[in-house]
């Protein structure tokens, strides 16, 4: 095969087709020789100039997937017809509506053997995402008042961390009891914190999540 | 050297010389072949023989100080003097307040290069440790009247996501002062679950180890 001219465009494909193998089939079950046999007659060797391993491949996707998260977050942090805790309910509201929701739980890869992407969405969630979405957001509601906490930066990362780490059935397989029974723990530490977000819309769409991932295993 | 006839003695013997240099240098700094010179004519292929990796040993140290702390939290938890609520503020304050606890904070590893560590901690406090020293009192709370909750398994998971994990300096380097903050948000979150269990005391001992670790950076 040619020298491939466009090399951001043979990274796009090869991450495309990964992400829809590891839906279709989960991520054990794929394997980096399936994911060339729909490359059209890319070599193997020109995978492996782009990712050192799948998991290579995986932390890409991810990644790929949080910056989708992260241009959602931005467009809610800089609206300008909400307040601040209004800002944090849409956020949340979001998060578990966007349609891409529905496809991550069905990758469910074992962190046992892909310990890199544990670090990689645990790295995104504290020095990323809480710093740059949740704090400004908590920053506005103090200061119009719809928010009330003196470390609003480490209100931001404990609430990110127990929604995307400890609430996500990709880093722990929770039964749908489980899940639902840990997002009512979360609703009461929220309410803790004086922040009353969640509705009952919401419990009902997470509730729909769960049922997905539990169907994919 | 003659084959050792006491496999345990040598792991053990390991590492030990692994925790000292890792505490005395930091993980990074540390070598295999630095560890080897101080085993007293242990050859290259007899440590490789139990560990494949320094990150290995790394894990194997960390299971030991986990074991130790586990033991610890087997003793508070089958404690009959005790409620559940006075059991839960024993175990945080004996947390900060074992002497190893000093040490742990000098090893620093980065978990960039380590990262089946940071996955080895997440387990445990999330399958072992919440479940098995934490659940328990928290339902012996529940059934003494010191303590409500109607999900005391989840709770269990969420107090020590945040103690071991979000607190943790070993996982996210903080400034002493963002330590205190963590602290503080920590604190209202218990008491937002009705768990009044850190006094001044255990604020104060928190404060001394993130001293520690901070010189050793």
């Amino acid at each position: 095969m040619a020298r491939n001219k466009h090399p951001e465009e043979t990274v796009n494909l090869i991450l495309d087709v990964a992400f829809r193998q590891f839906m279709e089939k989960g991520y054990e079950q794929t394997s980096i020789q399936g994911i060339i046999n729909e490359l059209g007659g890319l070599s193997k060797g020109a995978i492996y100039h782009h990712f050192k391993s799948k998991e290579d491949i995986l932390i890409a996707v991810t990644e790929k997937i949080m910056a989708e998260s992260n241009r959602m977050l931005a467009g809610i942090r800089d609206r300008t017809d909400l307040n601040g805790i209004e800002k944090l309910k849409m956020i949340f509201k979001k998060s578990i509506s966007r349609p891409v929701q529905n496809d991550i739980f069905t990758v469910a890869p074992d962190f046992h053997k892909n310990p890199k992407l544990l670090f990689s969405l645990l790295h995104d969630t504290i020095e990323e995402a809480a710093p740059n979405y949740i704090l400004p957001v908590i920053e506005q509601g103090i200061s119009d008042g719809s928010i009330k906490t003196d470390y609003p930066k480490q209100l931001a990362e404990l609430i990110l961390l127990a929604a995307n780490i400890w609430m996500n059935p990709m880093i722990f397989a929770s039964s749908e009891e489980d899940s639902f029974r840990k997002f009512m723990v979360f609703q009461q530490m929220l309410q803790g914190f004086g922040l009353y977000v969640i509705d009952d819309e919401m419990l009902q769409r997470l509730q729909e999540l769960t049922s997905i991932y539990q169907k994919s295993r």
